[in-house]
C-alpha cells in the first residue's frame, strides 16, 4: 500500500481474497515472531509448570522469569491465580471446567510465544490430555514440560494456603491429590525437585536448560 | 527466600496466608509492570481499534505495530481473525457470543498490558457496553479506544472480503451494519478516517496521540 492511498483500498494477504468461503483468515502481521527474535535477541517458548497444590511452581516460575528480566529478555508469568480471577473467571474446577481452563491458557501462552514472549506458566493441570493440547498448539520445541516434583506427603504437610485441610475436610471439593488425581507427566523437558532442592538450584536448573536449547542466550 | 532454603519454604506474598478464605489469590510476581516499563523505556497500553468489518482496523493496527516496532518497542497485534481460530473458537456470532468473545480478548489484552506490551487489538466490537467493560479492565489513560469511521456504503461498496454481498444475500447471519448493529464510539480518545484519509496520516495520527500521552518516547 503506498503511503498515499486511502486505507480503504485492498490491502495484501488473506484478508483481500475475494469470495472467500468463510469470514475467519488468519491475519499476517507484517512483524512476525522471527522478526522480534532478532530484534530481543532470544527466541521464545512456553515454560509449563506443573505440578501439586504447593509444589513450588508460582515461587519457581516467578524466581526464573525474575532471573530472565534481570537479563533484559521479554518474559511473562501467567498463573492460576491470576488467570482465574480475568479470562477464567466464568470457570470452575469441574474436570471439564479445568479442561477448558487450560486450553484457554494454551491459547493466551501461544499468543504470548507469538509475541516474542518467554511465558511461564505454573498451573497444577493434572490432566496428561490438557497439557498434550497444549503442547500441540505450538511448534516442537516450544512447549517445555517442567514438573515440579514435590510429592504429596511434603505439600500437605507443608500446606501454606490451608487448602489440603480443606479439602481433607470436604469443603473444597475436587481437590488435585486428594479427590482429584494428578497425572505425572510421563517424559517432560525437565523434572524439578522443587521439594527438596534449594530455590537457586532449581532456577539454575531451568536456566541451563533454556540456554543448551538456545532459547536464551548464555549469561556472561 | 534465602537462595539455599527449600523451594517449599513458605514464600512472601498471599500465597502464604493460612486459612484463606478462598483458593483463588492474585499472585503478586516479583517483576511488576512498573519495572518493566522502565527496563522497555515506554509505557504499556490497549490501543483498540473498533469499527465495521473493512474499514481498516487490522491494516491500520498493523501498520501502526509495525511502526513501534521499528522503534524497538514491545507491540503485539490481536485481531478477531486470529484469536477466532484459538482462543474463542468455541464462540460464533451471536450477542451472547460476541461479547464473550470481547470479554475474553480484553482479559488477554490486560495480560499483555501487565506484561508492559503496547497492545494493539482489531475487533469490530460493535457494542458500547462490551467496550466499557474491558475499558473498566485497566487503569485510566491504559484503554484508548480508537475508532475507524469509514462508513458503511464506503465499506460495503469495497466489500474485499466478500462478506457484505454473503450478509445480504443471507448466507452470513447477524453481520454487524447489515443485520446487526454497530454502536458508534460516544467519546473515543481518537476517532480516525480510515475510508478517507492515507495509511500514513492515519498511522502519524495514533503515534502522536501516544507521544503526547506519553506512553511511548518522541520519535528522534
Amino acid at each position: 500500500m503506498s503511503a498515499t492511498s486511502p486505507l480503504s483500498s485492498p490491502s495484501p494477504g488473506p484478508l483481500t481474497t475475494k469470495g472467500a468461503s468463510t469470514n475467519i483468515v488468519w491475519h499476517h502481521s507484517s512483524v512476525d515472531r522471527a522478526a522480534r527474535a532478532h530484534q530481543r535477541g532470544h527466541r521464545s517458548a512456553i515454560l509449563w509448570f506443573t505440578g501439586l497444590s504447593g509444589a513450588g511452581k508460582s515461587t519457581l516460575a516467578n524466581a526464573v522469569n525474575s532471573t530472565l528480566f534481570e537479563q533484559g529478555l521479554a518474559c511473562y508469568v501467567l498463573d492460576g491465580d491470576n488467570v482465574r480471577h480475568g479470562l477464567c473467571q466464568d470457570l470452575g474446577f469441574s474436570d471439564a471446567d479445568r479442561t477448558e481452563n487450560i486450553r484457554r491458557i494454551g491459547e493466551v501462552a501461544k499468543l504470548f510465544v507469538d509475541a516474542g514472549v518467554v511465558v511461564l506458566t505454573a498451573f497444577v493441570s493434572p490432566f496428561r490430555a490438557d497439557r498434550a493440547r497444549v503442547r500441540a498448539l505450538v511448534p516442537e520445541g516450544d512447549f517445555i514440560e517442567i514438573h515440579c516434583a514435590a510429592d504429596l506427603a511434603a505439600c500437605e504437610t507443608r500446606d501454606t494456603k490451608g487448602l489440603y485441610a480443606k479439602a481433607r475436610a470436604g469443603v473444597i471439593k475436587e481437590f488435585t491429590g486428594i479427590s482429584s488425581p494428578y497425572e505425572d507427566p510421563e517424559q517432560p523437558e525437565l523434572r524439578v525437585e522443587t521439594g527438596s532442592q534449594s530455590l537457586e538450584d532449581c532456577v539454575s536448573q531451568v536456566i541451563v536448560y533454556l540456554e543448551e536449547q538456545g532459547i536464551i542466550p548464555a549469561a556472561a
